[in-house]
């Protein structure tokens, strides 16, 4: 049975100093869920705080995107932390963004892990706990962010915590539910048309087309729209007028999770 | 009216990645008090993670030590910051350090400036302000160590927020009672002798002889103690004796600023 | 007398990681000299191979532009650093930028602080000789970039290093000749126009109008152009057929040092 | 046949700021080769100038040694870098150093790469290869230091390069003639005989055993000594005089690498 209500979610606060990154101001009122760079891959104190306010002030709920520590990197190279590393690497972050949400009157009500260690952690069990046991340590009731299947759902079920399911509009699938590598040829799609047919796909039947044409089931509370390209809002705008044409509701990652688990 | 009690404070988990810093195991039983680097001049995840649990377990209370950005330079070079980074830069700071006192079952009770962040701010109103909105936004039930008479003194004031008045056992005052530079011959005492005297001196007179032989009035809640020298411990155990002998108790910084409040 | 020929140079190879920031393959092509960050306010080691390729492609000489350790603050925050520490970040910087210059054919000609580096050290003798140190003890044979009348031309010439005046097209001056604040309303022209009239005044009278209306002279060999903002390129045509119009040849910076010196 | 010359060197200039590491003024004089850190794991500008001088004053040959950009990994963590960014990275901090040299008039004249770079490119090809084409493009006569039969050695043949190989004296062998994992118990000896006993047998016999009791050819040039322990300095002292005893000259990488290219 398809999902009737879907979240959707873009990683932003990705600027850095001087750098601009993203169109946070323009895209945020059409999210209904946000991840925050949380200074390890990107983002600043004043990006963070800043982005908070832009969030809170559009109703929008937030998540940390806590990542390796690896600004020039962006966060997308797989590092070969210890597990100890990486978890309070992961407590670092989030406390870092917890506190920019108190102070604006916001809530923090996810964590999805950036980048190489969203990836990795998906396919390594050690890393995934890692992330686990931070947010059961700090804030046990964030939702924890995934793909279905992956190590990281497993090691937040161990945890006790709640996961929320999520797909990619723009990235190609392997036929065993990763994500094809942003270093792949046609890994992220630059044609608006596919990703709008892949998010309805998996907001509609819970499933999606694989690299090699497998029909692979992934039933997703959320769906990750990417924020830093020129044509990024425009795009938005679209999949929100195809996913309601479809009649999926866009609401908050929480009440989709909680839905699916009244559901099941 | 001299002190009868005063709280023991240190700056630690200073030790960053491979480079390891101060005798933290063994220094800790014997503060009350101690700041913790929060990863902008020293300290990384782990090492915070650790230095919390010590404090927890040895029943010390634990603040948090922010710097500027600048790991290089040990947080000890004055930079030319903007109040909203100075600001964003102490949240994030704070905010970090208080996930890892939470996840160990510990509280964070105390903030103060690091290195050039804290003298810098001692003469500068803006900067100083900046730092007080930070701790009023997040936590305005910390305590903020500063020296009494400082622009820091003022501006937690303005933002509501109780100070503790810190005084320095081994760095040498300027007769205006700022600190003399550590670029300077003699601003860090290594006579223990002398330094013991001063501690005492504060304690039990609230004065202190500056460099020109100036006596200016310091009467302070808490003594700061160096832990990166390897006398450190036997200083500190020395001094413990000293203020016992002279009657002074050693009890923890909120403790001592609320005897002041009461008697004021 | 004017100058009858001028060096346009621009600050490039600002990207870092993830971000992009300049035009640098569409300017390069306009200017006879760039400065080229080298890692610590900007500037990756890809994004210098690249700049430093785009650079000798075009036959545009190459500096370095060495700054503060900043990215966060993108090199314009003044940090209190020792003058051993300031020469020997520009030593590291250099050389840096050398390496890159060897490896592409390409030949590293003169060198120029960025930022706050810059500003300071115009106003600051220890500091400015500690960048004229720094060059005289790698590379005694650069031009080193400096604003007349400033302390950094006095640490060259101490160090028996030749010097480029550098005038700004779209910075205001004060009645000094220092630049005003980055961080004061209208220091930085947004007007093109005000921008070309400024240019043309310092390349054909050798002077400047500061802000307060005092006309200063301004004798300079080398126009710093900005290549961040997006009217950039447009700009710099405009610029070149002013100049040209008005008689000046654009020609490399260390000729139109030569000239001045035969001149002189 | 055995050797009957070899060179000694260790991993040297890696404090940074504030902290200390090695004991870098006593244990350089016992040395005939030294590899400096280039401020991606370790080392700073000022570090980086004063090891080179300590060097340049006992006599003792310089090498690059740079590293994944990862301080608080202190280089240690395998980072899934592209080969790219490998080669610019390696270029980068190799032209850093090599102005210390030049402005303290000392020669640059091997490279290897630290820690996890090291180790992982001595596994994979394009690592490798990345290391040996920023070599050949900026100074093509430098020696690359390797172990016997890594990628390294070969990319280092195939780049027209010259390697000196190098045993550790101190690390536990994989029967495959790698290093052992330092996370691993054991990994490290701790016992000065047994390293003493590993330096003694490489040098005079070309061997070394590895964990399992394989005797493994390893024919090498150069002894890696670590500094970084309070009895380095006595077990080099130590291990000298072994070497003396056995007939084993201690001589520099390259005069040793000469008489092994003349010899075969």
């Amino acid at each position: 049975m398809a999902a009737t209500a879907i979240d959707l979610n873009a990683d932003l606060g990705e600027s850095f100093g001087n750098y601009r990154l993203g169109q946070d101001p323009v895209l945020i009122p059409l999210l209904t869920s946000a991840h925050l760079a949380c200074g390890f891959h990107a983002g600043d104190p004043l990006v963070m705080d800043e982005t908070v306010r832009l969030c809170r002030d559009a109703g929008v709920q937030i998540g940390a995107h806590p990542a390796f520590p690896d600004l020039v990197g962006f966060g997308r190279r797989v590092m070969d932390v210890t597990p100890r590393e990486a978890e309070t690497d992961v407590v670092y972050q989030l406390g870092a963004l917890e506190a920019f949400c108190r102070r604006n009157g916001a809530e923090l009500r996810h964590l999805k892990a950036h980048g190489a260690l969203y990836t990795h952690a998906a396919g390594h069990a050690e890393l995934a706990k890692a992330i686990a046991a931070a947010v059961a340590s700090v804030r046990p009731d964030l939702l924890i962010v995934c793909q279905p299947g992956s190590q990281i759902e497993r090691a937040a079920a161990e945890a006790g915590l709640t996961v929320a399911y999520e797909g990619f509009v723009d990235r190609a699938y392997n036929p065993d539910g990763t994500l094809a590598s942003r270093r792949l040829e046609g890994s992220l799609f630059h044609d608006a048309g596919r990703a709008v047919e892949q998010a309805l796909r998996m907001a509609t039947e819970g499933t999606v087309v694989a690299v090699d044409g497998t029909v692979l089931e992934q039933r997703v509370d959320t769906l990750c729209v990417h924020g830093d390209n020129p044509d990024a809002v425009d795009f938005v705008r679209g999949l929100r007028q195809r996913l309601a044409a479809a009649g999926v509701e866009i609401r908050p990652m929480r009440e989709v999770v909680e839905r699916r688990l009244q559901t099941a």
